[in-house]
């Protein structure tokens, strides 16, 4: 019987049932994570064979003779340009090919248009000291909400859609505010809502007439190839977009092997038309000499090809649907019939999104917490951890084995049950 | 017989012979490098064995159980900071074991001073908008000057001594000058001068006074086990003695192994004081989840110890000191004689310091180039690339195989001695 339907006695006796249920759930003195968007041990077994791929002198040697070993090639060896481009559809000379973090080349990306403003046609100009925000689109990923909260730029919130962002908000926000410089989009499989940008949101992003010169598109595709069921969600390439609109200069797009390869020890990378990607370089030099070259050799001699990348995928795929598919089972078990919250059942990516009934997701955090299962906290995925309705939760299935994610997920389902049905006696 | 004791038909007449000489070496087509400090191929096989150490998913675990392929671990695994604690003998938990490079680790410092400022017990203050400087010893190291430059730091030069950096001169102007906020050192086999730091001069680097609350000593210590002879220069350690003085929190540390394994793929650390490296981590937690900690363990593997990286040291000694040998056996036999030049001779690091006459380095450069020969562009060991005196080049003995060193010794000197007859002709 759905909550809304009972009457507060039998709100009463539901909750007092959960309540005994929760006390069980806590002498089993649990410790469960689902908190990070983190690869399993397998997923990692499958990259395994990288390790000592590159072995002998020889080996280390990149198709243009350059020694990987040593210094020099700050932009990424060709083989590694040739691979990313074949898979991104992006030409080689538009990508850096760098180091293991592409949290990293974000940060950097923005903190250099602090210090030293992005390309214009008229200069650039360092966004330090004036009135800078960004767009964040919401629910969406911490960690580009920390970039801005830390270098002090503010975040103005627009909702995700199914579609991707609210493009009448936005283009309604960046044409009428030209201290709106940015916008974060996680194209494919978003962070957390698992949606992906459709042809049309795209098109507009692409099309953007921001009234300031300098705003920028941070295109987040780190999910592009993560593919968890047989059929993928298609996205348009907003490389080749925005040139076709006249807005070359706008994307900064962002991509790694983390979730492909290795987390700790991945390749990364940002591609960008010429104007951004000579900036980029004029600053880079002043930082490093070169990134590690080995490991993009090892990615290269390992995948071959884009083709190869794309199998490889389909392996990480098989290990993560049981996963993905057992805490929708749960949702649609435990929440659906008392109609406790909404999620969208994404085709790839990382995370499911789950909106709670308005004012429990903190609640529902807290008590998952009582219980020993981790979440990722409730509010980060808004701007300063702030969810303006505290109803949503980030769901991250991918770390735990699959007995353990099955009992996280009755965990979790348990006390957002019993979170709602406090709400609803409070009321 | 020497230059300044030739009449000028003498001297006319030696040049005519050098020209001969000069011409005779252009018809060899030569095309030979002395520009960068980079190891030659022989001294990157000595770390060979380093790539295929960790290949098992067992060998991916650090000590304290964590996977080394998954994301994590921001300040690096405990094993690489034991190892590097015991090298450097600076407290494991006052480092942060990074990425490949510590040049990215020194911008990011400078770049997080401009934007954050640097911890003092006042708060921090960021560095951007304010008139900042630093002491740039010279000859020094380009790429120190380069990220002043990048970032709009003054910089003022003070001489470098047979001792360190010229110390009267940098405790008048620290003490004087508020708006002085660093001074770059590379304390050990300095870059290109070779000297080392006296006990002296490390003492009263510890002591300095300087008007600046936020002054900070970045202490690129990118050769302190880099000794080609078997005796060493001893080097007093910063980090205690800072503290011993009351001063705890000026100096910066950065190391790496690009020069012990791979310069591409080596394994960087930067070490401070709690107070430092607590506020580094604070803004470092936004920048990324953490570095690459596989070529973290792969380092501890093939190391195990500090005493082991000592005696890899010494591999990498027998391959350098027939190179720097040949270089100052060319000076002694080719230059001296003639009175063309000063030059110390190191007992470690990657270069040697020429200083030529007076207004002929960027000539003697010139020449070279037109033989072939790529040397550090004259200048470039100086702020702006401006060397006051048109007088120093950088000498990097370590990249081209013994022939070729002996044939661009001979090259350089040639160039040196016309370039200094010409300019005694034209006096």
């Amino acid at each position: 019987m759905n909550y809304r339907e009972m009457n507060p006695s039998q709100l009463a006796s539901e909750l007092e049932g959960l309540r005994k249920k929760y006390e069980d759930y806590k002498a089993l003195g649990l410790k469960l994570d689902m908190s990070r968007g983190k690869p399993d041990s397998e997923q990692l077994d499958l990259s395994q064979g990288m390790l000592n791929i590159v072995s002998d002198p020889a080996e280390c040697v990149s198709e243009n003779g350059f020694d990987c070993r040593n210094y020099g090639l700050m932009d990424g060896i060709p083989e590694s340009k040739r691979l990313f481009s074949e898979l991104l559809d992006i030409p080689a000379d538009n990508m850096i090919v760098c180091g293991n973090s592409s949290l990293n080349l974000m940060y950097d990306a923005v903190a250099r248009a602090m210090i030293y403003g992005v390309y214009t046609k008229n200069g650039c100009k360092p966004w330090f000291g004036q009135n800078v925000k960004f767009i964040c689109p919401v629910p969406g990923y911490d960690r580009h909400f920390g970039i801005c909260e830390s270098l002090g730029i503010g975040m103005i919130n627009v909702d995700m859609t199914e579609t991707g962002p609210d493009m009448d908000a936005v283009e309604a926000l960046v044409a009428d505010d030209a201290s709106i410089k940015g916008i974060w989009v996680v194209p494919k499989y978003s962070n957390p809502c698992g949606t992906t940008c459709s042809d049309e949101t795209v098109r507009r992003l692409a099309g953007l007439k921001p009234a300031a010169p300098d705003f920028r598109i941070f295109w987040d595709n780190a999910y592009i190839i993560h593919d968890i069921y047989e059929k993928s969600d298609p996205l348009l390439n907003l490389f080749t977009e925005a040139a076709r609109m006249g807005n070359p200069d706008m994307p900064l797009i962002f991509f790694s092997t983390s979730k492909i390869t290795f987390p700790g020890a991945g390749v990364a990378l940002v591609a960008a038309s010429d104007n951004n990607i000579n900036q980029f370089k004029s600053v880079m030099k002043y930082q490093t000499i070169g990134f590690d070259k080995l490991n993009q050799i090892r990615h290269v001699k390992f995948f071959k090809n884009a083709g190869r990348i794309r199998e490889h995928m389909k392996l990480h795929a098989a290990l993560l649907r049981p996963k993905f598919d057992a805490v929708l089972a749960a949702f649609e078990r435990e929440l659906k019939p008392v109609g406790v919250g909404e999620w969208f059942a994404p085709r790839g990516g990382y995370f499911i999104s789950l909106n709670l009934p308005d004012g429990t997701a903190r609640r529902t955090f807290d008590l998952c917490n009582g219980l020993g299962l981790k979440l990722t906290d409730a509010g980060a995925t808004f701007p300063y951890g702030k969810d303006p309705l505290d109803r949503n939760l980030r769901i991250a299935p991918s770390y735990p084995a699959l007995p353990e994610l099955e009992k996280a997920s009755a965990v979790l389902c348990l006390c957002a049950k019993i979170a709602a049905v406090e709400k609803a006696l409070a009321c």
